[in-house]
C-alpha cells in the first residue's frame, strides 16, 4: 500500500465502536479519510505499523460524536427571561416582556447573517471541543421565507468554516408568527407553498421538520408540511408527544420520519408505527431538565420494540441552552436510567441514523475517519462525569484537528 | 502611584461583585495583586490608565469562583459501578463486588501520594479552567490515620503547584472503615486521639468535617469529633440533614461551624441555629442530581432567616462526580430554584464565607485580585446556559493566568 498521506496509528485503545465496547485492545489505522484497520492489539502485525505516524497509546475511542437535534443558530438572549422567572416574574409577565421563543424570533429576524453567524460560533465551538463531528442545525426562529432561508444559509456557512459535517433541517413549521396569530392554517400554506419549495430550491434543507404539539401545530397541519416535503424529496422527522400525545409520531412514521424527536408522552401505537417505519426515537433530556418535566419517554416499550434511541442536546435559547453533549450522556443515565452505552450508542451510531447517515457514528474498517480520542478510564466514564476537557485528540475526516493540552 | 509591576485596567465591565450585579459598566484597576480601583465608566478619568496594561472591554467580570466542598482527592473510579448500576445489578451485587465508598477507599489506600496528585490534576484542570481560584479539599478516603494525612498533603502540594488557593479539611469522620465495623465508638478514638492531632501537629488541617447521618455517625460522636477539632484549635464543618433530620446542623452550630452542608433535610430549629451561629448552609445540587433525591433544602427558610447560602460541586467519585462549577449554577437554578444572583454569590461571596474566608468572593477595592472574565451577555448567563469554555481570562492574586483562544 502506497500514499503520499501519512497513516495515523493508535495502539492499545478501548474501542466504543458506536454499539458497544470492543472486548479487548484494538489497534486502529487510518488512511485518506477512511477507518483502514481496526483489530485487536493480539493480532497486530508491526508490519503494518511502517508508515504510519504514531498517534497515542492507551486512552479511549469513540466514533466522533453526532448531534441529531440543535437549534444552534439563533438571535439574542433568553439569559434576561431565565433570571425573571426566577426571581418571580409570572409567565403573563415575561410575556408582557417580550418573552419566550418569540423574542427569539424578533432577536433573529433582526440579526444578518454575518450576525447570526459570529453569534453561533462559540456554541459549535462549544460542541466541536467536547467532541462532536457532525450535527444537524434546524431554523425555525424566523417564520419568514426570508428569514429562515437566512438561517439556513448560517448552518452551511458553519459547515464550511469549521471542520464539522452540518445537516441543515427547515423547521418552518416551529411557531406561530405573530402577524399569523388566528391564521395558522395561513401560515401552513405559507411553509407548504412557499418555504419549503424554496429552500428546496436552494438546496439548503436537507430535512423538514414540524413542532407537533397543542401549542403548536396540529397533526393534520403537520401532515400537509410532510406532503410538502415529499413533493421536493425531502426527508421528515418531528418534534412530537413532547408535552401531550397527539399521535403526532405515528402520523410522521407514516411519511417514514427519519426520526420522532422528545417523545415523553409517546403511547405503544407510537412506538410499533416508529418501529415498522424504522424510524429513530430521538430523546433530549436538557429540555426535560430544563422544564423540570416529569413524564419518562418509554424507554422500556422503545427497547422491546428495538426502536433505535438517539440523545441530542437539543441546543436552543429556550428549553435547552446546554452547549455540552457530553453533559447529555450523563443526563440520560441520570433522569432516563439509560445505560452508558446506550447513552453513547445514542450520541454515535443511532444519532447518526436518525440523520439518515448510516455509515457516519460508527468506528469499524471503511467508515470516514471522524473519531474521538478521550482521556477517560472506558467509555462508561463519558456518561458517569462530567467533566470538561476530556477529548485530547479529535480527527475529523482522517485529520487530526486538535491535540489538547492544558497548560497552567 | 510608581510600582515596577505594570497595573492592568479592564474598561466597560459588567461586573458582579460577589453578592450582586452592579447597576452600570465599571472600569477595574489591579495592582500587586489587588483590585486598587473600581469606578463607574462614567466616572472614569484616563489619567487613572497611566501605566495601565489594557485588559479588554466589555464582557463580565466576576469574583474567582470558590468552591467550598470538595472531595477531590481521591483513587479509583467508579464509573464501572455507575455502569453495572444502571444495567440492573443491585445494590447488593455492587457490595459484594467490592462497589460503593468502601472500593474508593480502598483504592486511595493503594496510591501512592504521587499517584493520587496525578488522579487529581485532571480533575482540578477542569475546575480551573472553568474560573475555580479557590477551593477547598477534603480527606475522608484514607480512613487510617497515615491514609487520611497523605491525602491532605496531595491536597496541599495540589495548592503549591497550581495558581489555585486550596483550604483542606480533615473528614476522617466519613465512613466507617471495614477493619472498625462494630466498633464505630472506637474509630471516633482513633478520629480524635491520633487523627486530629496528627494533622494539626503537621499543620495539614485547616478544618474539621464530618458526615452525620443515620449510615455514617451519630450527633453524639460527631460532637466528639468537634471537641477534639477545638482542642486544637481547628474550625468545623458538618455534612449533615442530607438523608434525614438528625440535628446535626444544630448541633455543629453549636460549636460554631463555619457551615453546614447538603441540609435537603434541615427543620426550622435547624436554619434558626445555623442563623444564630453565623453560620453558612452550603447547597450541593450535584449529589441532588446524582443520587435522584427530592427532597429540596427549606430554600425559603433559609432565604427568610439571612443564612447566606454557598454553593458547591461536592466534587466526589460516587455522588457528585461533576467537575464543573458553573454547571452547578444551573442545576442550583433549575433544581433548587436559586436566582442566578443566588447562585453566583453562592460559588463568591458565601462560598468564600463558608471557608472563614471573608476577604476572598469579593470583587472591591482592596480584595485580592482573583478575577474572572466571561464571554457571556450577563452575570445570569452563566447558570442559564451550560456550555464550557466561556472563561476568556482569569486572574489569580493578580496575575493573568491565561488568555483563552480556540483554535480550529
Ligand atoms: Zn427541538
Ligand atoms: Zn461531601
Amino acid at each position: 500500500m502506497s500514499t503520499t498521506e501519512p497513516r495515523l496509528l493508535w495502539r492499545d485503545i478501548t474501542v466504543f465502536d458506536g454499539l458497544d465496547t470492543l472486548p479487548e485492545p484494538m489497534a486502529v489505522i487510518v488512511a485518506e479519510g477512511r477507518i483502514t484497520t481496526l483489530v485487536p492489539m493480539r493480532e497486530f502485525d508491526d508490519a503494518l505499523a511502517e508508515g504510519c505516524q504514531e498517534m497515542a497509546q492507551g486512552a479511549v475511542m469513540t466514533p466522533g460524536l453526532v448531534d441529531c437535534h440543535t437549534h444552534l443558530v439563533f438571535g439574542g438572549s433568553r439569559a434576561d427571561e431565565f433570571e425573571r422567572r426566577l426571581e418571580g416574574a409570572s409567565y403573563e409577565e415575561i410575556a408582557q416582556g417580550g418573552g419566550g421563543i418569540l423574542s427569539t424570533v424578533r432577536a433573529t429576524r433582526e440579526a444578518s447573517e454575518n450576525a447570526l453567524l459570529e453569534a453561533a460560533v462559540p456554541r459549535l465551538k462549544a460542541l466541536i471541543d467536547d467532541g462532536v463531528t457532525t450535527l444537524e442545525i434546524k431554523s425555525g426562529y424566523g417564520l419568514t421565507v426570508a428569514d429562515e432561508l437566512k438561517m439556513l444559509r448560517v448552518a452551511r456557512r458553519l459547515g464550511e468554516a469549521f471542520p464539522v459535517r452540518v445537516v441543515t433541517t427547515l423547521l418552518g413549521a416551529h411557531a406561530l408568527p405573530p402577524e399569523f396569530e388566528g391564521d395558522s392554517d395561513g401560515y401552513i400554506d405559507l411553509v407548504c407553498n412557499e418555504m419549503i419549495p424554496a429552500a428546496a430550491d436552494e438546496g439548503l434543507a436537507d430535512a423538514v421538520d414540524v413542532f407537533c404539539e397543542t401549542i403548536a401545530f396540529s397533526v393534520a397541519q403537520c401532515e400537509r408540511v410532510f406532503q410538502a416535503a415529499r413533493v421536493h424529496g425531502l426527508p421528515i422527522k418531528a418534534h412530537a408527544e413532547q408535552l401531550s400525545n397527539l399521535g403526532g409520531s405515528a402520523m410522521a412514521a407514516r411519511y417514514g420520519a427519519l426520526s420522532a424527536d422528545h417523545i415523553e408522552y409517546l403511547d405503544d401505537a407510537g412506538v410499533a408505527a416508529l418501529r415498522d417505519a424504522g424510524s429513530t426515537a430521538v430523546l433530549l433530556p436538557g429540555a426535560f431538565h430544563t422544564l423540570r418535566e416529569t413524564q419518562l419517554p418509554p424507554i422500556a416499550a422503545l427497547r422491546e420494540a428495538g426502536v433505535p434511541i438517539a440523545l441530542a442536546t437539543d441546543a436552543n435559547p429556550g428549553s435547552s441552552p446546554l452547549f455540552f453533549p457530553t453533559l447529555m450522556l450523563n443526563l440520560a443515565c441520570a433522569l432516563f436510567r439509560l445505560t452508558p452505552r446506550e447513552a453513547l450508542a445514542g450520541m454515535t451510531a443511532h444519532g447518526a441514523r436518525a440523520l439518515g447517515l448510516q455509515d457516519l457514528g460508527r468506528l469499524r474498517e471503511g467508515a470516514p475517519a471522524d473519531l474521538c480520542l478521550w482521556d477517560v478510564e472506558n467509555p462508561a466514564a463519558l456518561a458517569y462525569a462530567v467533566q470538561p476537557g476530556r477529548l485530547r485528540q479529535r480527527i475529523f475526516n482522517g485529520q487530526l484537528q486538535r491535540e489538547i493540552t492544558h497548560e497552567h
